[in-house]
Formats: C-alpha cells, structure tokens, sequence
C-alpha cells in the first residue's frame, strides 16, 4: 500500500514524466537493449532518490527490466507529489509525501525497506545507514545497491574502513559519466535556477562565495562567472584552491569571504562550513543557499536559536534579524537548492546519471555473487558504453585511433 | 474602483513588494530626495507596465511623491493578482487580470485612461496607441509621458515621423541606465530563468539560436554562453551580425540556423522572424521562446493552422505536432518568455529603469510646457544621476579627473 | 629620396607585407572595385600610421588607386624598419627609422609634409599638429584627412571648437567598423600578446587592473578574463563603470587598485592616470603597461626622476627600484604596448579599420569641395559596404526583411 | 667541456634567468630549506628539458643543493644559446645549441651522459631512451630518475609493462601541481603566445579545431574560446568527447573539422593526428600547429612530400602549396609551438612543475635503495607542500578543518 499526498494529482505527475522522458535517450536505448532479457527479474529493488520526474524515468525503466521496484524520496523536500501519483497509477509503490517531518520520513523509507528488498539504489546513504542500524536484520536479503552522491559515498567509506559494512555497494558518484557531468554542469546549472528564480535578484556583478571547489562547487562557480558575478572560492585543500586561484577566482578563508559576499553557496559535503561567527560578519540583505546533500553545512540551527526574528521574507526564502540589526535570508532552510527551490538536475543530467545507476544495478544483481563487502568502482565498459549512447544520440561521431597509432601508444622507442 | 482578480491575495503581494524594495536602493534614494518637494503633486499618472512587484514599487514611489496613480498591466500574461491586489491595500486603484483576453486588456486600459490622465508611463506603446485611435479625445489633457521599449520608441518614432504625435514623450529605453543595462543584463539573465525554470533541460552543449543581435540578443546570447551553449546569431543588420562573429559566435541565416538550433530565442521587435517555413526545418523537440516586447516574432498564428495537434506538454509549454511528424515546443505561447514564464527583469535592473522612469516624469511635470510634440531623449544628468546613485549603493567609488587631466583633455597641443 | 634605416632589410620586410596581404579580404575587395577608375589619381597623399606590414597594404592600395603616397611612422618605436625598405623597393617614398628620437621623429613627419601633400591620413594628430602650427604654411593644398584614433579626434575636436581647424577631417575612429571591433578586439588581443611575449609571466590568476572602460578597456579587459585573470576596471565616468561592475568587474579608485594589482593597463586617451603616488601603493614586481596612443598615461617622467635606479630586466622591459624598495616594470617604456612590444592589432581587424580609411579618402577627394572645416563622421554606407565585405568573405550570408518586415517596423498600430 | 653555441651571449642569458627567478617562489623557498642540507650532495644529475630560463632556474638549484649539474636540451628547436652560456658562466656543464640536427642533438645528450651521472631529470623520455638502448652500459649507475611529460610516461609505462625498466622512475607529470597546472594553463596560455606573435592574425571568430581533450587540449581551447574564438575538438575516447561537448565545443571526426577549421592545434600525445587527407580538406590558408611534445602529430613528413612547394610565409612559418591548388601554414615546423615559437610556459607555472622535479629528486636521492624499478607517482605530500608555498607566495590563506568536521567527514552515522 502506497503513501503519497493525493493520488488525483497523477495526470500532471505524468505529465511531468512524459516530458523528461523526452530528454533522456540514454535510458531508452537502454530499454530498447534489455527489455527483452529482463535481467532484474524478480529482484526487489527499493529507490531512495530526489523524487520527481527524471527518477520516475529511472523507476519505469527499472520495472520494464524485470524488476520489482519500491519507491521513497531522499529528502523530503525534493519529493514532487504529482510524480509520485504518478508512479502509483503505473503500478509501483511509493512511499513519499512532501513536507514529511524528520519521523514520518524515516518511516517512509522503512516501509520501502519492508519489501523484502534485495537491491537498493540510494542516494546521500540513508537507506544504507537504516540497513546498518535499525533495520539490519533485513541487510541478509541484500545483495548490493548504488550510491549516488559524493556524501553517501564518505558515509559508505567510513563504514568499509570499519568493516562493517553488510554487502557490497557500487559508487556510482565517481563515475566519469556521473561525477563529471552531474556534479558539474547539473548542479552548476541548477543550483544558479534555484537561486535565481526563488529570489529574482541579478547575479550579473554581486560577489558570490562558494564554498568548497570539488566538482560541484566548480560547476556553481564556472556558471556564477557566466551570469556575469565575481567569485571567491573557500577551501580546505591547497591543491583546489590553487586551481581555483588559477581558474581566475578569488580565494580566502570564510571569515574574510563573509564580510565581501552578497551570495553564498555551499558544497562541501561537511557541516557548519558557514558558521553563526560568519554569518554576524555579513553584509546587511545577503543570500544563503546549500547546494550539498544535507543541511548541515550552514549552521541554521545556531542561526535559529540566536536570530531575533524570523520571518518568509519570499516564498521559500526565510529572513533572519540577527542581534546586530542586520537581516540574512536562507533559501529552503539550507536544504539543497536545486532540489528545494528548483526542479533538480537538468533531465540530459539525470538520464546519465540514472544510465550509470541501472547498468550498476544489472552489474550486481549478476555479479553480486562474487562481490565482496566492499565499495565498488563503476565497471569502465560502463562509463565508456553510457557517453557512446549519449554521443549517438546527438547525432556526434568521432575519431577511432588507428593501427598505427595504437602501436605508437604502445610504443617506448623512438 | 479597481479591477483585479483577487482582493484576499493582497498578502503574498505586499511581501513581493517589500522584497524587492530591498533591492531597489535607487528608487529608496529618489524618495529621500523629493519626498518633501511632491513634485508630482495633483498628476494624474497612468502606469502601463507590466504589473510585478518592482512595478509597484515605481507606483508606490510615484504616489508618495505626489501623483494619483492609475495603475494597468502591459501584458496579459504578465499580471500577478497578488501584486495587484496589495496595490489596492496599498490605496492605489489598479484595472488588470492576469490571463485577460485580448478585449478585456483593452478594457483594463481605457478604464485606466478614464481618470483625467495627465501622465502616461507606457511599456510597448499601448496607452499611447489608445490616446491616438479610439481615446484620442483624452490626449489633450496630455502633458506628456515616459516609454520603456524599443518596441514602443519604434512606434513612437514612426507617429512623430507622420506628425501625429499629441504630446512629447520621453524614450527611456535609450537611456543608457536602460538600455546598456536592462536589455543585456535584465533580458540575458532572466530569459535564462524563464527557459531553464519551465523545461528543466540542459543548456550546455545545446545549440541556442538567438534573433537578433541588438542590446537584448547581445544579453541573451552572453548568458547562454555563460551557461555553456553553442550560440548561433541571425541578424538583419551586417555591422551586427559582425559584431556577433567577432564575439565568438557563428552566423547565419534563419533557414540555415533552423536545421542546427536546439532552442530559439527571438530577440528583435520584428515580426515573423521564426515563420513556419523555418519550423518545418526544424530538429524534432526543439524550444521556441520570445523575448520580444510583443508575441509575433514567432509566427505562432499559422503554427496554430497548420500544426496537426496542439497539447500541454509541461505547465506553460505547447507542444504542437507537425505535418512532417517532428514536434516543437513553444513557452507561453511565444509571449516574452522572462515575464509570461519567470518574474520578469531581476529587481536590481528595474530599479535603475524605473529610477529613470520617475525622474523623466518629474522631468515632464516640470517642462511639459516648454515640450513639444516630440520624442525626446533621457536628459543626460538623469543618467549619470542614476549610475551613481547605484555605485554609492553598492559602495564603489571612482576616480575625479584632475584639473591637469581635464585641461588636457580639451587641448590639441603636444 | 626617402629616410629610411637600411634598404637592404626590403625582402623580409615584403614578406611580411605578403603574408598580411592574405588575410586582408576587404582592401583586396575596394583594389578590385576602383583600380580602373583610379579615384585618387593625381592626389598627394601623406600617411602617418604605424609603420608596419598593415599599414604598408593601406599605402600600396592608395598607390594602386592613384595616389601619390608619402609615408611616415606614427610612433618612433612602431616603425618597422624591414617594411619600410619594402615599401621604398615597391616604389614609394618613405621617411621612418625605428627608435628616433623626438626631434628626429618631427624631422620625418616634416619631410613627408614637404611634398605638396592634398590628403592627410593621420593617426594621432601629430600631422594635423604640425598642419596647424609649425607647417601652418602648407595647410592651404589639404583638402582634408582621415583620423584614426580616439586620441586624433578628441584633439581635432579641440580645435573645431575653438574654431581652427584648417580642413574637413573624416572621425574613422567613430565608424562601426572602426571603433567596434579595432578597439576592442584589436587592442584586446594585441595588448595581451605584447605583454605575454615580453613577460613569459603567467596571466591566469592574476589581479589586472584596467584603466579606462572605453572600447580600448572593455576589450582589454574581457581578453583579460579570457586569460583567466581577475579584472579591476577603474573609470571617471559613473555609466561606464557601473557597465563595468555589471560586466562582471571590481570597480575602484586607482589609489585602491594600485594595491592590489599585478599588472595595471592604461587606456584611457588622458595624460596621468597613474601617478608616481599610485606607484609608490604598489606590491613589489608589478609590470606596468599602456595601450593608449600617447605615452603620457603612465607618469613616467616623474617615475625617472624618483627612482633609485633604473636597469634593464628583461628585453623592452624596463625596472625602476623605488626609495621603498620595491621594484616596478614598465613595459617598452609606457608606449602602447601592443606596437611598441608586439605587432600590433591583428591583421583582420586593421583590413577594416583600413578599408575605412581608404573609402574615407576616396570621399575627401571627391566631395571636398562640399565640405566644410569640420570632424565628419564617417558615411554610414561604408560602414555597411566594409561589414558587408568583410562578412562575405567570410562565406557568412545574413537574413534581409522582408516587404512585411519593412512595414511592421514602419507602423505604430497594432 | 660544454658544448654550447656562443659563451658571449651570457649577459642576455642571465638577464632572462634573473627574470624567471623573480617569478619562481616555490623554487625559492625550496632552496631557503634545503640549502644547509645539501640532499643532492655528490648526486650527478642529467638534466634534459627545454633550455631556456627557468629550466635554467632549477639547475642553478639543483646546484645549490649539493649536485653536480650536467645539462641539455630536450627538443633542439627550445634551446636558448644565450641561457646556455648563461649557465656555463655559472660554472654548469651544458651541452646544447639551437637548431641543432637531429644528429647533433643526440651527441648532445650522450655526452650529457657521459658523467657519471646518477639521477635524470627527463622531458619526454629521450635519456631514458639512450639508457635503455645505446647506452644502456651507463644505466647501472642510475638511482633514478624524473619524467617530466604525458609523452615520456607513456613511453615509461611501455617500458615497464615489457618489464625492461632499469631503474625507478618518478611520474612527475603525474602530480597535481603539475598536470593540472602546467598542462592546462601553461600550454593553453602559451600556445596562444606562440600562435599570435608568429602570425599576427584575430583569434576572435575563427574556427580553432583542438586535437584531443587531456588536460594540454582543455587549456587550449579554454583560452582559445577566451580569446573570442570558436572551437571544435576532435577525440578519440568518447568521455572527453562528452566533457567538450558539455564545455559548450563543438566535437566531430578530424574529417569533418578539416573542413572547417581556419586554425588547427594538436595536443594528443599521438603521431598523425592530423594526415595527408584531411590537409587536402581544408580551406585555404590554414594555419596548423602542434603543441604535442613530439613533432609527428601532424604528418608533416607526408607533406614535405606531396605539395608542390615549400617556402617561408613568415619567420617561423612554413608555407606549402598543394597540388589542389591551396596553401597551408605550418608553424615552427610543427614542433611544439609554445615552445618553438614562443618562450615555453609562462614562469610561474614552471616554478610549480620544476619544484615538484626538485623534490622528487630528492626523493629519489633519498628513497633510491627501497625503490623498485617501476613508474612512481609523485608522494602526496610533495604536491601539497608546493601548493602550500604557492598560495602562501599568493598572500593567499585557506579554511582548516575543525575537529567537528573531521570527525563529520569519518562518520556514516547521520
């Protein structure tokens, strides 16, 4: 039995799915490739991914493979209530409704996790951490899973350096095909429409300070310069922040950057990354906005305890009166802002992104027997296979080395 | 009294207004200015401009400086009842709904007109358009007013030009506070938010076709370039179009751009730019979108006769289906897509437009005697009134010339 | 019998002459147009530009077309002594050796005004200056010029107003093809190459600092960027720098730049714009270097009068240790760096800025007589002619409006 | 006795060493650290990379540190006679000359050898090559050595997988600090030198087609496209297609590009990347270069051949005319052109690749018994303590990791 919000909200949901449907190549032609053997036949495959179009394309997909697939969000703020109507009059089972509260959203993902769920696709580890603590008599059944995010990955990591963790996991995050592109031009593009169609306000000129300059903070930055804002990058590796140096940004420690900015973005994958002894160095008005998985990198819980005021300043932007007379507005309570405040990733993103994921699932419901408890790599011929499709699909085609050159390659004489 | 949808709304509308004021420190300084002075004191203003939030900002300023205001949108599709509605908590009276047809604008219009006029702050030239046809009785009480287009000055310029002009109307769009700003900032970035807001796809690595290559399309080509597109320019004009080579991006002609673009963009206060001959070329699932002040730059009448079917494909995108089987999309039904699908120019750029605005109708109330039937400039201190106003803002200093560097300036000696 | 350093130099000079011929579509295009009707025939002409492979084309044409042709430098450090022996092989008569000095280069300029000269083709005043003091005598036989730079036109307009100009001057600074793309891509690029040949230092990373937000610093700057530097603008002129904040640049006073800079570019057309007390603010080792047609941007003179010392770092590159111990490196002696360190614009670029100047002349000899002692703008339909050639041998086709175009732009109904 | 061009030439050489030296911080602080220990002591170290000034910059280190210092070319187009001579005033043993023949600059580098040497410092692999073939009697000697390029570690990994490496090499190529930086920035900034100051043409608006997406082929058209260009990339390997094509580039086979292009860049690592018949394809004029480290990228051997006539265009280029009738140029032969026709890559980026060469051959000195005869990477610390030193040279400071979010960072619990 489904939960969702309201079931009569179906026909735009699929209207919504229908639409990034169009978008997503990859996973049609992986349909058009496997529909026939059905190679997740009989597996119970539990998602918990940002619920919203492109993941229900994902789902459908899983389902036209043979697979049993079970449905929950990974955050409930990214969970688009339509979509999941949507996926319940296709015949899944959803378990998401958005707005949920901390309680009832652990609850959903236990009800997903309650279907004698062989194989679970996961993003940010929650339903790995459940499979770890409270629900880890159900980890038996489990023969593997995919973790999407770079958060979800250093969770998983930690777990395997501990050896504890139950069952192997592929890290779909480091993919090239995934983190190259999803964390890059995804979240650089979608993390700027968040902002800018929540606020209004013009990027072109304001200072923007992102913190942390991995793949995701690169793409947030390359696209801050594009709309025309000046960039300060905050670091905590000295290789990164040399490349941010050199890629034309300023850089600098928070303390300096939160008395120049006008906009701050995090994505770091750690917490309190902006601090409440930042935040009283900022300028009067300025923007706060989270671009990674959790809500922990701002430290609104600080921020609400001390704040004077708080009040909806626009929809979904929260004012904050400090105790200097200054105001701060966050966007969506520090929650990831292109999932809080936008429609996520760009849909060609996700189509990759979720190539990789159902390949990965394949790759461990027939390989699974011979993987070890431990954090896999994505399988190259998987990363190569997911860009030639995309590549097909815009019409591109490109050079094949030749004999003679591959002999050069392989060659050390002169 | 006012015509609006919905008094109750008035709420959300005032908290749109009073975010935006936050960004508007231009319009905050020309109150402080002339609050004391009234200096539109017993005008009667007519506003016809799109009906946002920053609008009613300039309308909440033109009240507190004096003038009864009279308020209208420039668009049906523009309009947001909430912000008309807290305009009429606000004490204003204000005629438009958004979604009006075609007939009903009109009526907004003339009902906005019947107050004794004396002021018309126009956006597109349709107060101007009534006051010489059907409203031509009222003109005489004229003294004068403000336009903001191209598109308007266009009229503007061609009712001078036939000497049927009834009272001196000030081009704001040439401003260079307008124009150098609004038309490449405001237009680039918030077409942007409209396309990227209602699709959800991918900008980068698309081929973006932009019509067009005066302020707006220079605006709109910059930011996609930003955002990681190929762009691909059409242009009338050859110092333009070489102009957009130069800048780094290809040229050609319509039909030929057509078999390559991704997403179209018209730009140019022309019509029939995008005609169905050229859709007919067109790769299946291309996006069509106007930036244009009105909605005929895409030739969406004879799409609507030929097309085989028409359907809602995503919440404010047509779907039409071609007699070649190919599908296009059209947002907003080819209506300026910043405004019919985002919320129209970031705050920070209509405070200087709007700034503008007011001090020209200051300057109208002033001079209208000493004014003839013409179509003049923006006096060049009310720009550099506005620039710096916006630097103190944003805490910018620049240097003085010297009184060396000024004496050398003016000499033809070595 | 010309002035030149060392005939013997000719054949890598014509080499040079030949390899810019190539890539010069729209000189070739006007040979082709007037070689029969020789419209200069008879005409004396005196060209005082940059003496190099560009240049001598522009003077090989006028030849073709006619003309008597004298040549001079523009600029004692721009002459290029191999292109100048060509043109003497090709027949002309020349009066340029790099490296005069002063008096030398006012020697030169004499020498060439000697020869009954009717056309002028000047290039930042200097035969204009000369026409009117000194060799005033001569100014009788000019029936008028054309003026290549921003610095030329604002001293001719100087002297306009004061009511002394001698003859009608043709602004070509101020034609579209002229100004838009020399100044911008033309200086853009060319300053950069100067100074990255000169250096070898690493622009990426750097703090830039760009004086003057004309069409000269607007392109310095965007190249700037373009390098991945980080681009301070400073302006007097509170439109252009606010174009500059929003343009995606930190906007301040020299006196805040001059600390934070590593490389400072002047371009500005005024004397002064930094000053030994800005000097004195800077880190030690930032590199100096000025774009602007007069060598008085930079206040060199004070800057040899302070230092301690001064030596050779590196070829064309001169340091000056401080009375505070730092050193600073002025490039080629504050001369506009892209022709006294490099080559000058790119060749495409003065194919325009050239083909304006050869139209321009052909018009001067033949309305002369119609013209009044003023600075004229450039006839709009060479503009176009210049565009429309230079797009073509492009292979670029462009849109035309249509009949019902034409009219809709016409109209002001709806 | 050193084998150099002209000792006269000292005083030049040493004027470009100082220069370089001003801009090479890390090496600096490496030489303030080391300086009392003498790691090198006794160490004879070869030394075979471009010579030109900095390289210049860290055999004067190694020298400080205790080796003796033996140097050569690494290409005989790079080598700068005057640095050459500057170093032997300096009391180095050099043993290269400019233009040498391919002979000669192989007697070069045996003699190099031929000094008891102890540890190489390797550009490309040609000492590795003589050590493994001619003169493998002098590989017992060899602690180890440094392979500074793409090329070189290729060649080392061939040799490694045959099992025939004698001796552990450091993979210096592969450090952060190097390929990141030099790869990117330095060729991509330093290619654009090269190709401007020879030819003098727009970048702006021309279509540049870049061979390969590595990280050289990245920079390249990132600068490319700064520059106002246009770009295409052609690959091999269908991820990097992918990631140009997301960067907004244009991708398709060489094939098609030939037609296109009006500049050609090869950047792969690959011989014959750009062949006979695609030359054929392309437009008139063309302009190839290579900024791969070995001259075979573009088959210029075929050419030589099959046009019809070679001659100098411009210094430094080659002209050919092919038999249909059109001209292509070749720039410095096409080896590779930052070096070749330009100065190399900017100081600063030097300073970081040739510290990581330092300390990796300190590394080498010291570790040289328990290394195996293997391909090594650079030990992460070397890479982020010259990060280190170059952002403290910046004035730049970075975020620490709190104990909170350390501990964050090891955690899976939520």
């Amino acid at each position: 039995m489904s939960i969702i919000k309201d079931y009569s909200l179906w026909e735009e949901g699929l209207r919504k799915i229908l639409w990034a449907k169009r978008f997503m190549p990859v996973l049609d032609q992986i349909r058009k490739d496997y529909i026939d053997k059905k190679p997740l036949s009989g597996v119970n495959v539990a998602i918990s991914v940002h619920l919203e179009a492109k993941t229900a394309n994902l789902a459908l997909l899983l389902k036209d493979l043979g697979a049993n697939v079970y449905v929950t969000g990974s955050n409930p703020l990214s969970t688009q209530d339509d979509v999941a109507a949507a996926l319940v009059h296709e015949g899944l089972e959803v378990f998401a409704i958005r707005g949920a509260t901390e309680e009832e959203y652990f609850y959903h993902l236990k009800k997903t996790l309650e279907n004698d769920i062989n194989l679970i696709i996961d993003d940010g580890g929650d339903l790995t951490y459940l499979l770890h603590t409270e629900l880890e008599n159900l980890s038996d059944r489990i023969m593997g899973g995919c973790e999407e995010t770079t958060t979800g990955i250093i969770r998983l990591k930690a777990l395997e350096k501990e050896g504890k963790l139950k069952f192997p996991m592929i890290a779909v995050n480091d993919a090239y095909c995934k983190h190259l592109f999803d964390n890059r031009y995804g979240t650089g593009q979608s993390t700027w429409d968040g902002i800018m169609r929540t606020t209004n306000i013009m990027v072109a000129g304001k200072h923007v300070v992102v913190a942390g300059y991995g793949f995701c903070g690169k793409g947030i930055a390359k696209r801050a310069q594009g709309l025309g804002a000046k960039v300060i990058v905050t670091e905590v590796d000295p290789v990164k922040a040399l490349e941010a140096y050199m890629d034309g940004f300023d850089v600098m420690k928070m303390e300096d950057a939160a008395k120049i900015g006008d906009i701050f973005i995090t994505a770091t994958g750690c917490r309190d990354v902006i601090r409440y002894e930042h935040i009283l160095q900022m300028k009067d008005g300025v923007i706060l906005a989270n671009s990674g998985h959790f809500n922990v990198e701002i430290d609104i819980a600080t921020l609400e305890k001390k704040a004077l005021k708080k009040y909806e300043a626009r929809k979904n932007i929260q004012g904050y009166v400090l105790e200097n007379g200054r105001e701060v507005f966050v966007i969506a309570e520090g929650r990831l802002v292109n999932l809080a405040a936008a429609d996520g990733h760009p849909i060609e993103i996700m189509d990759m992104s979720f190539a990789i994921q159902a390949l990965s699932s394949i790759y461990v419901a027939q390989n699974h027997e011979k993987l070890e408890r431990k954090v896999y790599n994505v399988p190259g011929e998987i990363d190569r296979f997911v860009a030639g499709v995309k590549l097909k699909s815009l019409g591109i085609e490109i050079d094949r080395l030749t004999f003679d050159q591959e002999k050069y390659l392989e060659s050390w004489e002169v």
